[in-house]
């Protein structure tokens, strides 16, 4: 196909492809998130390259893998499920292993009494980012509060921080640990011990954790470029922008927050990077603008295009309704299955 | 309609249509930026109220409202014409009238060269937020270069700061009338004279400006009632959540930047506030999870509902394919026709 106009969000295939080949020698089953893509085409060579099911984020996500033929998901969310849920979580049960989070005693008790045994579910516990997840030396309680429980989760989120990744793994294995035990404890044996995260991944405590459910890996971002998960040679998804303007001085690219998504950590140094300009910084952002600080360097003309890397990845995808995947002899359109699919 | 699960993004159309309204009574032709809803029923409503045509930010928007039988469209954007723009900005020019921005000789120079008189532009000049658009004293060299030139137009962007109101609103009158003064004395009377910012609207200098294009004021947003444009009772959009947990003794909500969108500005307070609770503060935010401090007041229950205000509502609106329009009797679905639609 030729090229869409610009801004388009591009996948550079060969980077996309040692991304998930390198992420499978770890050495732990990969269960790996898909909110990141939400793209059918990326999931099966996930799959090809052997990972055990995938995680989403929402029973929508989990509905598109499932008729997509995917057939063991991992809802990884503490849902509090109501009548309509439980319905749809039913019929996905019809198709497929559906597994969800639960985090709190009155969630596991809820979920129970609306799902029967048709649907298992994990207990997240809190390894340090405080976000959801309970105490780790209470997951016995949650999991005999009514639902089926297979085992724990945990999402090191604290691991985007700088120099974070190694003490986020470290906080990871001590808190499943305890919340597994806790559960063997009260005599349910843990099949699942469920950690993961992007920049924690190559930390991850094989010992402890049964399956990683990283996301970002196979695209990696801007985030991660900075974090120093990896260097710039790994980043297979880009914005391909065009110059509009050089007004003051500066580079002004099309590709505004309503491609890169608004997300800025107190960490980044910018709204995004150039993949070709290592030195530059996207410096304000608006919607369909991009403003560029190139550091001196001259200026790439007007109507010439140039690749952004946005900061957060999966924020990015979530804008477009396809991907554009460059294989080096042809450019494919994969769509986001998954878009927008939040409830 | 019964409502969808959330979260989802619900209209409250008394405040819609009070917002629409007020901003009608301001005295200057209205040219509303659609690029807040994106919605066909808004925009009607709009022109309905008086707005003399709407104003995008892309082709694809222009597409999305001259289908949907609006036939004055200006693009106000310094678009960088290529043959397949081109010919998109022919096709709608057939259906309508189309103005284009420009904000460089050899942009304007392209744009005639490949549209001839087909579509008419205005030249975009720089008022103080520096992103696009030149310098007023030269816009007449724009408007010489090529494309035929009907007018000047700014955004008076720097109005988004604490304070930052009347001074922008100064600026965008000072810098407009240097520009419409250039193109009377190279010969070019500018028919139009345009700006506008929600914040600014109240200041806009009406003997200056001949039309006015804000976006956000039809639903306002987090940014409005921190920058004190509004009061909390004149927010018409927020996001139905659900409160999926109480880790750590706060409340973790649904609402993720999947639907809030991830911008805070420098002088936000934080991801977000809540309509019910203006102490509470949405202070972490990731795809699916909000976590709120509520200040030490009790915490609703879990399964509970509560409503979520965007810090920016276009790039929230941005996100989904339909807003839940509540009009006290009833719960339309209205689509988001032109969501996504960036090129």
């Amino acid at each position: 196909m030729s090229a869409p106009p610009t801004p388009y969000l591009r996948v550079d295939v060969a980077r996309l492809a040692a991304n998930i080949e390198k992420a499978a020698a770890i050495g732990v089953a990969l269960r790996p998130h898909v909110k990141t893509h939400k793209c059918v085409e990326i999931a099966r060579m996930q799959v090809a390259a052997g990972a055990q099911g995938i995680t989403v984020a929402t029973i929508g996500e989990a509905e598109a893998f499932v008729d997509a033929g995917f057939d063991d998901v991992f809802i990884a969310y503490p849902l509090w499920v109501d009548a309509r849920a439980a319905e749809r979580l039913r019929a996905l049960a019809d198709r497929a292993r559906v597994t969800i989070g639960v985090d709190s005693v009155a969630g596991a008790a809820n979920a129970g009494r609306l799902l029967g045994d048709r649907v298992s579910a994990l207990v997240e516990v809190d390894s340090g980012h405080h976000r959801s997840g309970g105490p780790p030396q209470r997951a016995a309680e949650v999991a005999q509060a009514g639902v089926e429980v297979r085992g724990v989760f945990t999402f090191p989120g604290h691991s985007y921080a700088p120099d974070g990744r190694a003490a986020a793994a470290q906080d990871e294995a001590r808190a499943l640990a305890v919340a597994a035990g806790a559960l063997r404890a009260a005599g349910i044996e843990p099949e699942v011990v469920s950690g993961g995260s992007t920049p924690s991944l190559a930390d991850s405590d094989t010992g402890v954790l049964t399956e990683l459910r990283p996301g970002v890996y196979v695209f990696n971002d801007a985030q991660q470029w900075e974090l120093g998960t990896v260097g710039s040679d790994r980043i297979a998804l880009t914005c391909r922008a065009t110059v509009v303007s050089h007004a003051g001085g500066r580079l002004v690219l099309d590709s505004g927050s309503k491609l890169l998504g608004a997300d800025r950590a107190a960490y980044a140094t910018g709204f995004g990077r150039l993949l070709q300009h290592p030195d530059a910084r996207v410096v304000q952002l608006s919607e369909h603008h991009a403003v560029v600080d190139l550091g001196g360097a001259p200026l790439p003309p007007l109507g010439s295009q140039v690749d952004v890397i946005p900061n957060h990845v999966c924020n990015a995808v979530n804008l477009v309704d396809e991907l554009w995947a460059d294989t080096g002899d042809d450019l494919l359109r994969w769509p986001v299955a998954g878009r927008g699919r939040n409830s």
